[in-house]
């Protein structure tokens, strides 16, 4: 039998995805299990958007362009321009989901052996399309006793090597919500200009900013040339499984070789570019409700979790998720335990390991992402869950918060 | 400025897609591009195939199993049951178009430097595909005057080295139609287990076959482990802008691994896998009238070459392509020469340069790939525009076809 390949291997688990099967099995078991592990939003994709595929006309499903439709990208020149982002429908690749855009970043910017500059915790899939394409993700802590602010200039400067080639974060960032600010992202441009460094910066959660206004990377005066934009509409129309994002930049010779891969594949799916199409059109006011929605859940986590004795989680500024820091021995066993052998009045609570989101071996064993995804009062009841779990988990610590700054009794 | 990479330097660009802008630029000088370039059916997609997208009643569009949806899988299991390949849902990964099965198993398989062998000319996104999992494409040569069987079991062991890890071939082919018969299957079943290599079988046209039956590499016997069924709908219900496919295998060490690279990008389109679950159901007889209509295609083309003074195109017994050699000097030349210089009352053809098929310098440079997926008339005007063009293009070479088999005055 031939062996798989070593990047099969070495191929991480999706942290968020590994634990299906004991979810699985829970829910055999007659267990309800509330999903606080994934980004899968229970907001109802908006009807417009949904009606555009289901009114559609057409008799051949065809490839589309390469870059995504024509139509489909002038009409993401207006909503970009909604946040005095100045681009034409040339700058913008059309992309089978947010993932697409990372990896064809990664593949037409690095080479193997080159290095991706990520602050710590992250999305945790950053890691598969890194392994994908031979690259090498260098992390730099953000804490959570800081809310995981970005990390101090020098601690950038201290990664960077020969090989070095971009810097890459999430804004507002998964797992941790956290919002960055302008001169957080001035920080990032000067570390740029001066090492010349790509920017990616993943702004899938653009809409969902809880404590102060977006600043895209776009709008970095200066930065033309260096800034990657990965973007998606999963998050932000409830459009999880349309498989629809972009990649955007004003780098003609990304833009080159970036066609190149997207030739390579085709095209992205056609049904769902209708639905992005006609999500541009939704009235302006369609995201008020859904960010007091989640900022009304957020609230009711927060607070939740830092009412269970031991737990710290720190107020995140956007996206909609929260890293929580539990007193137990390890988070991997505890988030399996939870599914395998817990339940409180026939519910448990499914959440994504701290350790997925970090690369250092260690960091993140007493921490937990969860994903504000459901409603305030299954919120509620996961969090009743999750208190109740902590008091008979066999692998509780004492002395999991006496490095955190406690902020409750 | 920060450079691109070296991969995204060296991914060749589309020879299907590279020549559209001067497609484009044609149209907008009123002249009509009749497209034999692409592999895009103008047969309309089965109605009830659209039809369950858009009477589909779901709320939220969320994201699938990153394998795709159970249902459409266990579904997949009766499809193939058709042509007696015996699966289960669990060796079937839905994947976004046949083209993440064929990057998925590079992945999964092969390791930078690691070696493919591939009978030449090829599907010209295979090189694409390498590039993107740093793995080299060896090609042995297949010859328009055979009309392109497969190679001597001796080419395949002259190409082998230490890093050769598999063998890929397209049945029935892309670019050539040629149909690989069981005996010709059973040479590379020899070669796969003498030498401990996968074979990777793209059999994206199983169902269009003209001259046999299909011999699947499925149903090599004692080969489960070595065998990685590259699949899509997208020929087979004309539903190629839905980019649904699946990787179907029964080695669970692949499986396995291919499941983390699915789970990195999360899952698979939603709308086209409701898609690819009604096409199964499509009645038995769905295939009859797409055969006979596409056979007559085929019929009218190959004659119609034929009949061109000094171009020879063999008959393909498959899938929905035909190569021809054509008394050119360069095919890339004349590709593009036919869209920017030349119309035959105001119509013009579009072809792929055989060039883009061929790793070996210098092979392919009279041949062009027509896919007959317009109707017969249509494909008898283009032929009487590529005549026409023949006769005033300046780089016409008496010389062509000296070393081809000439089959015609």
């Amino acid at each position: 039998m031939p062996d798989i390949s070593q990047r099969g291997v070495h191929m991480p688990p999706s942290p968020i995805r590994k634990l299906v099967p004991y979810a699985e099995a829970a829910k055999k078991r007659g267990v309800k299990v509330y999903h606080l592990n994934i980004g899968q939003p229970d907001i109802e994709t908006p009807k417009p958007v949904l009606d555009a595929v289901r009114h559609s006309e057409f008799k051949v499903l065809e490839y589309s362009h390469s870059a995504g439709n024509e139509s489909y990208r002038r009409k993401l020149v207006t909503y970009y321009e909604r946040f005095n982002i100045q681009v034409n429908h040339q700058q913008i690749i059309v992309t089978t989901g947010g993932s697409e855009a990372i990896l064809f970043a990664f593949m037409a910017c690095l080479d193997a052996g080159d290095e991706v500059i990520v602050p710590e915790p992250f999305y945790a899939n950053y890691n598969g399309f890194a392994v994908e394409a031979g690259i090498t993700i260098r992390t730099i802590g953000s804490s959570i006793e800081s809310g995981f602010a970005l990390p101090a200039m020098e601690a950038f400067e201290k990664a960077i090597t020969p090989r070095t080639k971009a810097i890459l974060i999430c804004n507002p960032n998964n797992p941790t919500g956290y919002l960055y600010s302008k001169e957080e992202m001035e920080v990032l441009k000067q570390l740029c200009l001066q090492h010349n460094l790509y920017l990616f910066s993943d702004e899938a959660y653009r809409e969902f900013c809880y404590t102060g206004r977006h600043f895209s990377a776009m709008n970095l005066e200066g930065l033309d040339d260096h800034v990657i934009l990965m973007d998606t509409i999963s998050k932000r129309y409830s459009a999880c499984g349309g498989r629809i994002g972009a990649l955007v930049s004003k780098n003609q010779q990304v833009l080159d070789a970036v066609m190149k891969f997207a030739q390579a594949r085709l095209s992205p799916p056609s049904f769902a570019q209708i639905a992005g199409e006609a999500a541009v059109d939704l009235p302006a006011d369609y995201f008020d409700g859904i960010k007091a929605e989640y900022l009304a859940r957020r609230d009711v986590l927060v607070a939740g979790l830092n009412n269970i004795p031991g737990v710290f989680c720190p107020n995140p500024g956007g996206a909609f998720y929260a890293m929580a820091k539990l007193p137990i021995d390890d988070a991997d066993v505890f988030c399996q335990w939870l599914l395998e052998s817990f339940a409180y009045e026939q519910q448990t609570v499914m959440m994504a390991p701290g350790t997925g989101f970090y690369a250092t071996p260690g960091l993140g064993k007493q921490e937990v992402r969860l994903a504000y995804v459901l409603n305030r009062e299954d919120i509620a009841k996961a969090i009743i869950c999750l208190e109740k779990a902590l008091e008979v988990y066999p692998g509780r610590v004492a002395t999991a918060i006496a490095d955190t700054i406690v902020t409750h009794g």
